[in-house]
């Protein structure tokens, strides 16, 4: 860590940085310079928060030098983090497609869509049985019953299943039934949350907040993995910013960026990242070629009657269009779109 | 509501968008123009959400006339809501002052500051007992324990107490010791949460999350108040922008925009909207001036030794120069800066 | 248009708008909702404001239903514009690639690197005379001097040059010289200068501004169109967001959107865009996969002594390497990278 | 300037660091940490680009710790710039106010237009007779005709004149009858246009851009007084951010901000920093509340017709209500409204 001084900063203040630093048990180097002193700190400054510095007198910035984040970086740890679901893997050589609904809409709905997106090549069944909405008064999801019919979807298609928990107390209803947790946008800071996902032996996948920053995202992975649950992936899912062409700004560099500085598999949601489906195709193909583990996206037989999320939603053709076109793209980075998941459920089994 | 279709739209896809209208009880005008029609919505929408819409075939875009919130809404109730909270009165002529630490410390820090900012002239006491924190490994507050010295404080100075409600497990807790119950920015869009404090008779401060628009704001204030918690604060506290000279960017055009569209008390932040102590006195001033109802404000007595946020906290001093310039601020808006809390709690009596 | 009128709009606030907008010679029809009514015009709206109904009393909102482009959109004109420069057709079947340094630093530097870039694949020579810096400390361009080294190298290696032209007064220089003006990012909305390129006859490379909306960027298009010069690209290079991991959001969502709205050309510019050369290869290849019909890349053969922009320029090896991968991709989704440019500048010549 | 080692970065590579910086006549102070090594390089850095060093091998990053500005920073000059002109004093103990409407619209107008904002208490006349316009469709202001009724109305009411300077070519005009230069916030890097008025004598009012950072603004100050006219004005207009309740968000912050750190004197407009009239009242209150030196406001005796603009306009009737206000809030800040022009133009006497 770099604390600066202020330009016209007493050497009793400068000390007083000096002092506070090696009460923490870390070491100091002043640099004295034509108009203001900085103060190197070395050592282990994961504890170290940049505020105590910033608080004091004479001081007029800290920057970090080092990541504030241990089990999800990729200096800890090299090599890429695969997590295993069933016989399908993610984070390794080859890319995952995630399909299904925004919401579960009822029990036949869902097995209905959990063949078709399987037949168009998906390898992993996505639905909501709890839905974050805007508007107290919009749909919530069917809650447990979405969970048990997510369930015998999976039992008949054998694909796993990936469902987002919005709430510690529906946490255990949504272990009980779900292959994968999702944490959704608006719960990407929701520590409790991430607190109680982190004692689950789960795979999590936590999406990136609105307004979420790429070291934030890593942040909140590490409240998960330091709890003792390695298994998370990072979804970028579009963030907030002054455009309004698309619903939000699906921000595709953060794929490069968290493949550099984190071993968690990465997935790309460019369903809500652009929020119209006649942009997911093209953002798609762009995921994989920019290097994305996987692909979480919204398909539904009848847009148009989707309870929610239908803009965004691709049709079954149009998936299994995308699907085709994927192969290409991921072979033309040396990859492969992962085979076709077995008749039953590895995870049932 | 609006629904504009594309401009090659099929008379087929401008009458399922009527049919579809229809069969949700409203009643429709379309309106066909040189290259476009456009289909008019109109009656009661409320429950009527635009992806329904946007998810048809030859339809463009939608844009909603009237505002989604109702309880919030100063079109259903034109006169101020004023929450009382023992002797003091939010959203009524007197601007109110809530004042005092980032994080309780220990039991002697939060009495001897909470005596410090009563005589300074603060109405309300600040404090954290539960803090969310970007890293899992910074210091997370002291809890329950928190709670019981902040109630302490309290009996002894007579100040009412604020404190944040992270989770909903925490909150029997946080209610049986506070007296206004805090929501944290990153929190605005818990839904599970705001349903939870919805359900209690305390009254509630909401932050507006870091990327959060004022719309959705007064939507989040539409759940607690849709739960049967009509005593809800609106607080602006700084959102996520490009510029990095200020921790956040206070938007203070927070404070008349909500004034005009609810009738909710307005509660501004300073401190965490810039986030450095030096700017907090002129925003802080900037805020009466544009007609927020109260402050919040971090302040302690050593902020160099402050556990969290040190670097927006003002000293003692500092504050009560503050209190003094805010109260002719408040007369050249012809208010005034509520009169001193007597020496017993009201809460507590 | 639509305009929605306040709440409590009284007859005669409907009436002034009604009559307003017949003044201006188009129809109107208003429906009367249950709390509010909304009056739609009909009729040529390009050269109508919303701004004068805005300004109206009792008047809440407009909102446009047309586009307020007319020379750039696709609704238009159908067919891709496809701009030629030499043999180099921008904007057709073939992707092409436009590299080079940051800056013309000198006339053996130019020469040299057109020569690597040009054997590495590129096929259009960059290279900036004028630059525009944040710093009036900084180097600021050789000028006049750089665009004849330009020219020079264009003669040698048959390579077309783009270049930026910042001022007015440097035009009639910049087009002597060069094959495409570039405008800046920063110039984006100096309407001078985009006129001033509307009058010449030079094809013409528009960026997007660092906060300029999608929209706006057509309408500056549409400045430079409606001058009389057809030939202009869009260029996609990063906008301000609030995440800091990349020096700019490289909002690729940007290409299939301009490709949807508006047939001009789309270039992506993953140098600016992300600001980190090791994050430009994978979102050069999603840029293609996207849909971007030519990418502009910063290619230096000794970074590290670049006089500007190293961080971001790649060194000849990795634009080779890159060259070769984009093929793949560009094959994946049915194009190819356009074939090398003749030994003999066809603009020179 | 710390250069920041890549965690794995080799001797020779922070060798070659140092021996860059050696080069380039600054001090180094290598400091060796657990896992990385930063370079701390001491002396005068103004001239020293960052991406000198980010481009180099090794290189992780690099931080300022120098302000890049040195004419318009506070460090260089402690005291206030206080800018005449006429008998007006902006940046002195008192405030002033600058009103008139968007657009020059007619000789009669502006001269209507003058007298009524001098007798409501404006103590300087706005009026653009050029516009920025986001279609080439819309009203692009009277030009040079439009200059020439801003001197008569200045002559006849002895109101100094602020208008807006696009180009280059325009500014020999503009300086002919302006008292003060206004740039744009799209011009605000257009830095030819900055090197120009930097050459003339006339004051400049430089509005900050609409992604432009606090930081930015100062440098593009630098680049006019370094060209020789320190007579500088910053203007906070409102910056672009995803919140569409305002038109823009207007930045308050930036007002303690830049007075902090320049001696420059800071404008405020809220016309366009919120975009709607009925938020103009609470946030001019809420600049001067903050420091504003003096502010810019759009008025307008019947804004329903203005030709642009009119939805952020004041009437009369309400500016002069205002300015009522703005007295007791200067008096609350100890500062006072300037006093009424005289008769008699100084600039024009």
């Amino acid at each position: 860590m770099i604390v600066v001084m202020k330009a016209g900063a007493s050497q009793e203040e400068i000390k007083d940085v000096i002092r506070k630093a090696e009460s923490l048990g870390v070491q100091t180097h002043p640099i004295y310079g034509e108009n203001r002193t900085v103060v190197a700190l070395v050592g282990d400054l994961t504890r170290v928060s940049r505020e105590i510095f910033n608080a004091m007198d004479g001081v007029a910035d800290t920057m970090r030098i080092q990541e504030p984040y241990k089990l999800a970086s990729r200096t800890a740890r090299p090599d890429n983090t695969v997590i295993e679901v069933g016989t399908v893997k993610i984070g390794g050589p080859d890319v995952v497609i995630m399909a299904g609904p925004c919401s579960v809409e009822g029990r036949d709905q869902i097995i209905e869509h959990a063949h078709a997106v399987k037949e168009a090549g998906a390898h992993i069944l996505r639905g909501g049985a709890y839905k974050p909405r805007s508007s107290p008064y919009s749909f919530q999801g069917l809650g447990v019953k979405g969970l048990e019919y997510l369930a015998e979807a999976r039992e008949i298609t054998g694909l796993p299943v990936i469902t987002e928990v919005m709430t510690v107390e529906a946490l255990p209803g949504v272990v009980e039934y779900a292959d994968i947790l999702q944490i959704g946008a608006r719960n990407m800071q929701n520590y409790g949350l991430l607190q109680a996902v982190g004692k689950t032996n789960r795979p999590v996948m936590l999406k990136r907040g609105l307004s979420g920053t790429i070291e934030e995202l890593l942040m909140c992975a590490e409240y998960i993995a330091s709890n003792g649950n390695y298994n998370v992936m990072l979804c970028e899912r579009g963030i907030r910013t002054y455009e309004t062409a698309t619903r939000n700004t699906f921000d595709l560099n953060a794929v490069p960026v968290l493949k550099q500085r984190s071993h968690l598999p990465v997935v790309a949601d460019p369903s809500h990242g652009t929020g119209y489906r006649e942009y997911v195709p093209a953002m798609s193909r762009a995921a994989v070629a920019a290097g994305a583990d996987a692909l979480i996206l919204e398909v539904h037989p009848d847009p148009d009657n989707a309870v929610s999320d239908g803009r965004q939603s691709l049709d079954m053709k149009d998936f299994a269009q995308l699907v085709v076109s994927l192969r290409r793209i991921a072979e033309a980075v040396d990859r492969k779109v992962a085979p076709p998941v077995g008749a039953v459920s590895p995870v049932a089994a």
